[in-house]
């Protein structure tokens, strides 16, 4: 079987206008990384009809899985539902049984909280779709063939992730060894590090620069699924830092002082 | 004259695998919006040429301006500013003006740092290009007619925007209004919402839950370029909140306690 690949769509206004900073991608990246199905393109697209529907179905003919954040809530703006209906070309229509999931759990809150027609709306899902019921709120996400629609509140995706998440098809885990070293500098390193990816090419050999109070460095990161690969190159990277007169340390370099 | 119109390519393996979370989309919407330039898309693509000379391709077609951020150091996985001159079919050749600024600049630091290999590909540039020199690094990013290729680094990326800006031909500076309140629920106010939307259509009015300490509510936001329009559709959304029975604030909901 070929690995399987996702792509996730980010679909808002709001993260387009810069009013609002995604804090999805990376989570869903790391947890999708963790069985084996690696992201492989993001894209941010604004709440129109026409761009939604062309983009749904772009890539979900291109990828194995497709995840979208966003535009599922009650008010006009959330039209995410109803595009993805008709990229499929089928009804939206009323899901009987999260209506009642819904109006059950209106019928518990308090101060009570009456279906109305906006949300209403957060139930009415595509012909065919299976609604996700997380533990956050009654209105469901849903997964309509290789598509996987989530909220954009970051609790709630989160949430509707982790009920999604048993039900894909993994591959093989992607692992990674992490070397770092402060005063280190990329110019300096580029060709024997190249050196080193070529000699890996079924591993991914990225070089990322720090700056941090403490000092500056670079952290080299091998990622891939064959654990021996990875422990070469890791041990091939530690000794070309040591080469360069630097002092390797295993692992990330610790995060940045909140700025 | 047509608003002009923006998309954001952030390439980089690092980001889809959520290693690294990007901070410069936020920022870009805000400085574009500014003036007047709409980030109408943004993509998150890998460090695969086919992958990058084609994203590029297709949207510098659609779009006024393309950004690009990362890839552009001097290491193995750095293949932005080759795959730009491909995408261009032009040749990538070294770029005297810009290798002979680094020289300079290598020759000024303590401990000296000495042009090599790996750094004299940070001066290689499609044929044509304009280098963009900011106040951060020597190794510049450059325009290429509609595309700006940018670091990836945020504190250079945003240099390099700054340098960028006043060179772009602007469009009618996006405005808001925002009101928000406490204990609003998006359910209840659907409809009064969707009615003020339609009475302006040349605003776009969003709807944005919030979760804090303090108390979840609901900001809603106008944004457009009419003033007035701007002014008439806040004193609607402030009457409406009343009608619900809770108190209108002007402006955004203070920020979330970092969590």
């Amino acid at each position: 079987m070929t690995d399987p690949t996702a792509c996730l769509l980010i679909i808002g206004n709001e993260v387009l206008s810069g009013r609002t900073r995604d804090a999805n991608l990376q989570h869903l990246a790391t947890e999708l990384g963790k069985v084996g199905i690696p992201l492989r393109e993001a894209r941010v697209i604004p709440d129109v009809p026409e761009t939604i529907v062309a983009t749904v179905n772009d890539v979900r003919a291109r990828f194995t899985y497709v995840f979208t954040t966003g535009g599922i809530g009650p008010t006009h703006d959330d039209i995410t539902s109803e595009c993805i209906a008709r990229a499929f070309g089928v009804p939206w229509e009323v899901h009987e049984e999260s209506r009642r999931l819904m109006e059950a759990d209106y019928a518990r809150r308090d101060p009570p909280v009456s279906m109305n027609a906006a949300r209403l709306r957060m139930a009415t899902l595509p012909r065919g779709a299976a609604p996700v019921v997380c533990k956050e709120t009654s209105a469901p996400g849903f997964r309509m063939e290789n598509v996987f629609v989530m909220a954009g509140v970051p609790r709630i995706m989160r949430s509707m992730l982790e009920e999604i998440i048993p039900t894909l098809e993994g591959g093989r885990p992607v692992l990674q060894r992490a070397v770092h070293a402060d005063g280190l500098l990329e110019g300096n390193i580029a060709a024997a590090l190249e050196a080193i990816q070529a000699k890996h090419p079924e591993l991914d050999v990225g070089s990322y620069p720090y700056y941090r109070n403490g000092g500056n460095g670079v952290a080299l990161v091998a990622k891939g699924t064959d654990e021996a690969a990875l422990d070469a190159a890791a041990a091939e990277i530690t000794a070309m830092i040591r080469e360069f007169g630097k002092e390797p340390v295993q692992g990330e370099p610790p995060p940045a002082a909140a700025g």
